[in-house]
């Protein structure tokens, strides 16, 4: 069997079957955002570790080398912040070819010192070695979480509702103007979309103003596609969810790549993982403390998209014109062809 | 400038330029085998990461998956080994073509498990994605280290003799049986040499040994090569160092290699770094302690191989003639070819 025919996910639930992580200074494997160890006290550390592969995560004409560094380093902060945790300590792994100019890794590592002390993550160390192709970063990221933060993908009740953070499917709108220069898209709305895709924005300080309220149930980012990481939180909860579509914040650009392109709009938002927004599940009742907290702490804007049902209800997703279809988990898989609802 | 022109270590020195790493939090950053980072009390917590590309770091005619794997893990397991720590947990980012087979994934997995389950490793997180040319293994290995046992580079004396575990060249004589396969060794040699190039074995029982006993002044694994290795001690340490060539522990099956290829023995001790040996640095007065130790606890033998002297006597090489050349510090680099002495 290929893995291009088996995928992503069935992949590491066939390696989950190899590897022994039943410890007791294990406090989650490989089945979150980011592992979980006992530390001391009350504190628990984080780990996880993320590739960026020239070709296949980003396309080196579209960015320069300091983008690359920053969105490399982004979509790890973005896995320790969906934990609850803050970041500490970051190791870069670079497979570079040999012909590589110097300036362009030191811009590189520009980049990424400048979003790492952004967040006061510090580069601890690392690895480079050639590559007979094309560059390959892996970053893996350390950071400590107080166990009360602690927000799993396993925690969804039904009953919650689903929130995230900010719009959605902007840079996933972004990335189809990049493939589709000819669209028919205002200029200055084209570069905006296209920079949400090249320069996402990991939402650390808005996982740790949810994290600190200590209401939120589950909670993942955004990374594989609304739609998939969505299924993730059901999956590992037990769950089943109902998401509205006229609900999904996408905002007013996005929607108009997604009508040039002849798309529903909400399939932009279910789709789309490259936004890096956080998803996450909480009672109705604290909703409203979440909102304005996180409001006033980073301008952030939060919105109600779903609720959480009995997993007998499965994963629906109800139409604009209120018809409920089945909740395609179509999350990005880097084997396989993204299927589109 | 091309990487290739400046090397890898100069361009790390450059980008030591760009990282941050003055923070009370950080013992030691990317100038060792591993970073060091404070923990809670007498503990101090390390995280090490390397790559295993195909083709640069693996020949994947020459091995089976699960030597790959067990292959890919112990480098690591090395570097922690070497700081005097005990590894804890792995994670594993493999970026695989799409067209790889599942078993083939499987079985790698396995042979990490096996490797991990000998050490107390655990591992618990990685990432899957798919990658446009070769396979790329790149694992994090998380450790920890006793204060008292902590062993950098950096404490190496005059005085201090110059020690290695186990033989060294072995593995290197090995990949040359390998790339010619027409030189008249015999077969019985030749499997066990390559063996020892396919299933280096991580010096983790024996670096505990030796950290135990807090003697020793400085230490570093042999994985770039003996000469460059210890160029890493004088360097960090402030020292010189005098290597003599006739003690050097090099086995009558890689002599027999070395002479079939015209080489002198010690080039191959020298050059040599895929065993993953140890090299460490201690009083004379503490010598026979640890060669008893080790040998009491590990079976393996432990051999002086020269002595650190003051900076001003730079590193120098005696032959078995007596006569002494400059110690060529050409430690295995990824973007120039070996400088062989």
């Amino acid at each position: 069997v290929r893995i291009t025919d088996l995928g992503e996910f069935s992949l590491i639930d066939r390696l989950k079957q190899i590897v022994d992580t039943e410890r007791s200074d294990i406090v989650v494997g490989i089945d979150d955002d980011a592992a979980v160890l006992t530390d001391h006290g009350d504190t628990l550390l984080l780990a996880t570790v993320d590739s960026h592969v020239e070709q296949v995560h980003y396309l080196p004409y579209l960015s320069t080398p300091q983008q690359i560094g920053r969105r490399a380093l982004v979509v790890n902060l973005s896995d320790i912040a969906a934990m609850g945790g803050y970041p500490q300590f970051a190791l870069v792994s670079l497979a570079l070819p040999k012909q590589t100019d110097v300036e362009w890794v030191e811009e590189l590592y520009r980049g990424m010192q400048a979003e790492a002390g952004r967040h006061g993550v510090a580069i601890i160390g690392g690895n480079i070695t050639s590559s007979p192709s094309g560059v390959c970063i892996d970053i893996t990221l350390i950071g400590r979480v107080h166990r009360s933060h602690l927000l799993l993908r396993s925690g969804a009740k039904p009953g919650d509702l689903v929130l995230v953070t900010g719009h959605v499917g902007e840079a996933f709108a972004g990335l189809h103007l990049v493939f589709n220069p000819r669209l028919p898209v205002d200029p200055a709305i084209r570069t905006r979309l296209i920079t949400r895709y090249i320069e996402p924005q990991a939402r650390v300080a808005e996982a740790a103003a949810i994290a600190r309220l200590q209401v939120a149930t589950a909670m993942i980012d955004v990374s594989d596609g609304l739609s998939g990481d969505i299924g993730h939180i059901c999956e590992k909860s037990g769950v089943g969810v109902r998401v509205w579509c006229n609900r999904l914040p996408v905002s007013s650009e996005a929607r108009q790549v997604a009508e040039a392109m002849d798309t529903p709009f909400w399939q932009f938002a279910l789709d789309g993982g490259d936004d890096y927004g956080l998803c996450f599940t909480a009672p109705a009742e604290a909703v409203d403390t979440i909102v304005t907290t996180v409001a006033n702490e980073t301008g952030t804007s939060i919105s109600v998209i779903g609720e959480i049902v009995p997993a007998a209800e499965g994963r629906t997703l109800v139409l604009p014109d209120d018809q409920a279809i089945p909740l395609s988990t179509s999350a990005w898989q880097h084997f396989r062809v993204t299927e589109n609802t």
